[in-house]
């Protein structure tokens, strides 16, 4: 399957996992809503910093 | 593979593909920049409208 795993960078370089498998992304103003394939819900306020979505992994900063 | 197809979302409701295959985005302030698995590159001014990575597709709007 074709999700990935969302990482936030926090300010000192360090990624922290978020939410694995996430299928669906939907910028809300300011936040991000976060889905995966689980039904697990997350919405953070964060920006997407980089996506390698061959590698599965969405980086996102605060 | 787990590349996307990014299509930007018209103002008519109409979604136009603008890269397939794509692996890697960056948020350049505005602008967003896209590399699909071909090497094939594209910046262009919009934001992302949503993301279903399962579906393998991201749409952008202006």
């Amino acid at each position: 399957m074709c999700e990935a795993n969302v990482y936030l960078l926090e300010d000192d370089g360090v990624k922290t996992l978020l939410l694995e498998s996430v299928d669906r992304i939907i910028p809300q103003g300011e936040n991000l809503y976060l889905e995966n394939i689980f039904g697990e819900r997350k919405t953070i306020k964060a920006q997407i910093a980089e996506m390698a979505l061959v590698d599965h992994k969405i980086i996102l900063k605060p």
